[in-house]
């Protein structure tokens, strides 16, 4: 069986039983009610996520999928396209921000080429190659990629995420890929039905000029390709990106093996739904780093039902967001050791009258 | 000399020079313009404060400043006043909230008695002793301190801040006393020209019923005393407390000693407001970690000029949200270390004609 159909047989939704377990401890702790808010709710889903009440929250890998765009032109970006060849060798060689982001929070990052236009081999174990092709077609002439391209991209996927969860107690996604926040945009306007004016921003730095025909580029696509909102295969081949349909791959993967899954951006977040198009269960094992200030993203977080982290208008991609997430993974977890009401003596509240317990 | 006097005297704004020296250097890291958004905004200031292009962002302790309120009435809170003195305890002792959070995030924590009712004496070196009074009047039937012992306050928190600046390299501030967010409301009423209702919140998780009490109370406060906006001192030594003068001097101590100084919620920022008016330089060293679910957090922190790292619905105080912003810091500061345009060789643009660097 191939590793995506392996992980859709495993994945089970995060666990309510363990929810309502978490929670029930969380409400004993010596603190007015609910008073570290949603860093609570997050401790409660990390244990419905791992099965157990307060799991490790250490290790960490972060996994920039990295390709190349038949869509690129120089009317619609600001970055060469070499540029994703040039970055993921710095990402490979611990060199690019989200490398500094992973050492400073004790992770590690491992980028994948499922279709950088130039030869990476020299990089050696540093990546991993598993190039389906030197970048997708052009969609704005026709398919991005073949129905099997984007089978293999999500096979990619799933077997990393199968193999990093093994030593890893989070996962996190990122990407490089110069031209994908178009495919990205265009993926998340057929999945949310939102229009491609409302979901496309200014990626790499683009001027308004730039933008218009951004936003032209992805209506013509879609006018053209006519993707099935409701088939996320056909949607995906029509409109998306290799490194796009791995990360959903890998998302669903990391979910199958009951791993927090910590996205970054905008084009994450276009991933993410993807991935639970193809996999609902998915969802509940999805952390949202950041909201990011490109556009989309807040259209996009929303069709997810994730609420980020924090919100410091990065636009940066690679997954450089993501190492930021671990301090608050750690924290929610560490609420789970703090003493309750019954080992404290701390009296829990007292009535209007002055009497004692009845908050 | 006093020493928040001193602390006045050595008092300067951070330097707009290395501010522009660090955006000089933030501009030429490998990544599209301003990519990592406001953490490069905070590495910024950061440089600006510290007088360096890259300051260490490791030590930091927490400081707790306790102290009891003459307004306490059950009428206006869920906790008995006792939880002032025991909640002070598990700070000396380690076991508190902020203890958990410090620890886990590389800091220490230094609860001060400046008014706890009990007496903590038996806790030796885990807590500074310098009790003003065991617990302030009620400020709704009189001034809750004397301008003496208010003064007293703003000389303990610059002493405590100037003695923990020369082991840390940012310092942040929390509280404990039951009562507090009451006094912290009439002082932000006052200092931003509110209401009371728009200030006042559930504190430690109070009703409605409670809720118009308490803002009747603070009305009442106000009406009586009749705080002067424009005198600080006056607004501080009518409605104020201990523990929220004392903050006060502390976060101008660190200002003084060029240290970064993180406020936690809604009591801390109402300190900060007092701090701005008694000392404008210092507003500069502000870091606000996040934005509390308090009723009156937003407009503090809109007065103050202050965006948060993060908004989780926090609204426990202690200083517990501080420590996540060490995270935070570190990671500002780590941008300074990346590679720029010149070092990696990245082209840093096209324009629409498909030539080089005309972004």
């Amino acid at each position: 069986m191939n590793d995506f159909k392996m992980a859709l047989r495993e994945l089970k939704a995060p666990s309510d039983e363990w929810y309502a377990k978490a929670w029930a401890h969380l409400d004993r702790l010596t603190m007015p009610p609910r008073a570290m808010g949603k860093l609570m709710e997050l401790a409660a889903r990390l244990s419905s996520m791992r099965r157990e009440l307060a799991p490790t929250m250490e290790r960490f890998c972060v996994v920039p999928f990295c390709a190349d765009h038949g869509l690129f032109r120089p009317q619609v970006t600001n970055s060469p396209q070499i540029v994703t060849e040039l970055v993921a060798r710095h990402m490979a060689e611990g060199t690019a921000t989200v490398n500094c982001m992973a050492r400073l929070h004790g992770g590690t990052v491992l980028p994948v080429d499922v279709g950088i236009k130039g030869d990476l081999s020299d990089l050696g174990s540093r990546m991993v190659h598993r190039k389906i092709a030197p970048g997708t077609a052009d969609f704005a002439s026709g398919l991005a990629m073949t129905l099997l391209q984007a089978q293999e991209c999500l096979d990619v996927g799933a077997a990393v995420a199968r193999h990093l969860a093994a030593e890893n107690d989070f996962l996190a996604v990122g990407e490089m890929g110069v031209g994908n926040t178009s495919a990205a945009a265009a993926l998340a306007a057929v999945f949310t039905g939102k229009s491609a004016a409302v979901l496309t921003g200014l990626g790499s730095g683009i001027d308004e000029g730039k933008l218009a025909h951004k936003v032209a580029l992805i209506e013509k696509a879609i006018a053209l390709n006519r993707p099935d909102p409701s088939d996320p295969m056909d949607v995906v081949s029509k409109v998306g990106g290799f490194e796009i349909a791995a990360m959903a791959g890998f998302i669903v993967g990391a979910a199958a093996a009951r791993r927090p899954v910590v996205l970054d951006g905008f084009v994450s977040g276009a991933a993410a739904l993807l991935a639970v198009r193809l996999a609902p269960d998915c969802r509940g094992y999805l952390v949202a780093a950041h909201r990011a200030s490109e556009r989309g993203h807040g259209t996009v977080l929303d069709a997810l039902g994730l609420e980020p982290l924090y919100s410091l208008d990065l636009h940066l991609g690679e997954g450089a967001g993501c190492p930021l997430a671990a301090p608050f993974l750690r924290s929610a977890v560490a609420l789970m050791g703090l003493p309750t009401f019954e080992q404290t003596g701390v009296p829990e509240g007292i009535s209007e009258d002055g009497t004692r317990g009845a908050k």
